[in-house]
């Protein structure tokens, strides 16, 4: 299933997206009397029963949204934790003059560095070197304490497309970068929420990034260092994961912070970040 | 004034902590029929008002809990972020061979890692290297974007004591510091939460530590680097910081990574994290 997020009057709705268009679970539901979630997070929360529900929704669905007329809301809004696992491909590692890791790397982003799908972006103003991350982005869809590898995908509800946005000379202003990570809507994810049963094999997908059309990153996630299910698995043995929780998997080579000449982003820079079968996310600097 | 959270049959209350007992908010209000906030949280987001009407509550209280019934919750249990201050006392820096910073540095902690006083501590079993670091805690009480360091310490709600425990192996295990910080429990806070007017100076407060009743942490707070305003004016540069937001504000020496003979914490220790005129928070390793 595709799930979309959008804004509405009331607040922040569900769709689902079909070939006909998207469709607002809440007004269908309420319509037909039908229990279903009515946000993304009680979808993931509702498991298998909610994906359900929301079949008998499709099933009963009259009208659809056009998709040119929503403003979109970031894939998923209110994520117990954000974490980002960074230097997590190899030939990034080395455009960053990092060393290859023997152990997976992770910091954090947090709910209000969240954005949606064409919103802006406005970058502090202690910044002059924001850089773009395309990523793959998985959700956690169940509860998750010392699981192995082997069983990590099954608590993954679905995928999402993120842009770990940096400000570089904040991130390495000191040992942790952080101050240059967890910066208010510098985590842009969306359009979509695709849920894994639709993704074959999410350690075979293209990645890509685009900025003002130029193509500056092209990769596939099977170079990962770590694959999501290891990361999965090395998280939940210090902490439990909980529904809803987001993890950006790490970006590929070809940053401005691996180019010889760097010119950073500025106001009025689209930035095009698309993993293959899952979406494609735009934001403009403002 | 003095608030406590504890556990009852139907989930966190918020108490205040009197001479003479500690006063159940909600029921008081209830009774009354007295509109006020029942949880830490509502009564940070309630500002002024919030307190106003709590004092109501108190001065219509007939009946008080004696504290040493009470099974107590985290001192503030559902914070959107939890940010920790690393390497922000000199002589601390010293011990832990680290480099004086030019800036504050940060790394996360999750709600997952909040635990009680007096709860157990059961650390993950991939870690043999348990360290305690008793901290001065502020917690926001309102919205904070880009503020100066002259009006910072308005935006503090109160402050409570925490201990940022930290696994030293998951720590350096690589360049980040999180996978040996963001662990579950491993962020005990309270007993108390204090409001920020009964605390005469932040950066004049004595912290120790005690295990098994050896004095391990004796310092003050005028011996950070960045001292709290520095830290929430430098946040509020790159991100929203909102009510409840729980800022950890760093460890002075002490800690058992600074001793030559490393013995560390074990099964049954008892670690006590004092601050001046806040509390006494204590904990056992499970």
């Amino acid at each position: 299933m595709k799930f979309v997020s959008f804004q509405s009057v009331d607040g922040i709705r569900l769709g689902i997206v079909t070939e006909n268009g998207i469709v607002d679970v809440r007004t269908v539901a309420e319509k037909n009397s039908i229990n279903a979630p009515i946000t993304i997070e009680e979808v993931i929360a509702a498991g298998d029963d909610g994906l359900y529900q929301l079949q008998q929704v499709l099933s009963l669905a009259e009208d659809v949204i056009e998709e040119a007329t929503i403003t979109y809301a970031p894939a998923i809004h209110c994520p117990g934790k954000i974490i980002c696992s960074g230097a997590n491909y190899r030939a990034h590692v080395a455009e960053a003059n990092l060393n290859i890791p023997e152990f997976p790397i992770y910091f954090p982003k947090y709910q209000s560095s969240l954005a949606a799908h064409n919103e802006d972006i406005v970058p502090p103003s202690i910044t002059e070197q924001v850089d773009y991350e395309v990523e793959l982005v998985a959700v956690i869809g169940k509860q998750a304490k010392n699981i192995s590898q082997e069983d990590a995908l099954d608590y993954v509800f679905g995928y999402t497309v993120g842009n770990d946005l940096s400000a570089r000379e904040l991130q390495f202003r000191g040992p942790q970068w952080m101050f240059g990570k967890a910066i208010d809507k510098f985590a842009p994810i969306g359009p979509y929420l695709i849920t894994a049963d639709e993704i074959a094999d999410p350690q075979d997908l293209d990645l890509k990034c685009w900025v003002n059309g130029e193509l500056r990153q092209s990769s596939n996630t099977q170079h990962m260092i770590f694959p999501i299910a290891e990361m999965i698995s090395d998280l939940s043995k210090i902490m439990t994961l909980e529904p809803g929780d987001v993890l950006f998997t790490g970006t590929p080579e070809g940053v401005i912070l691996g180019r010889e000449e760097k010119i950073w982003l500025k106001a009025g820079d689209e930035i095009v970040c698309e993993v293959e079968g899952i979406g494609s996310l735009v934001n403009r600097l403002a």
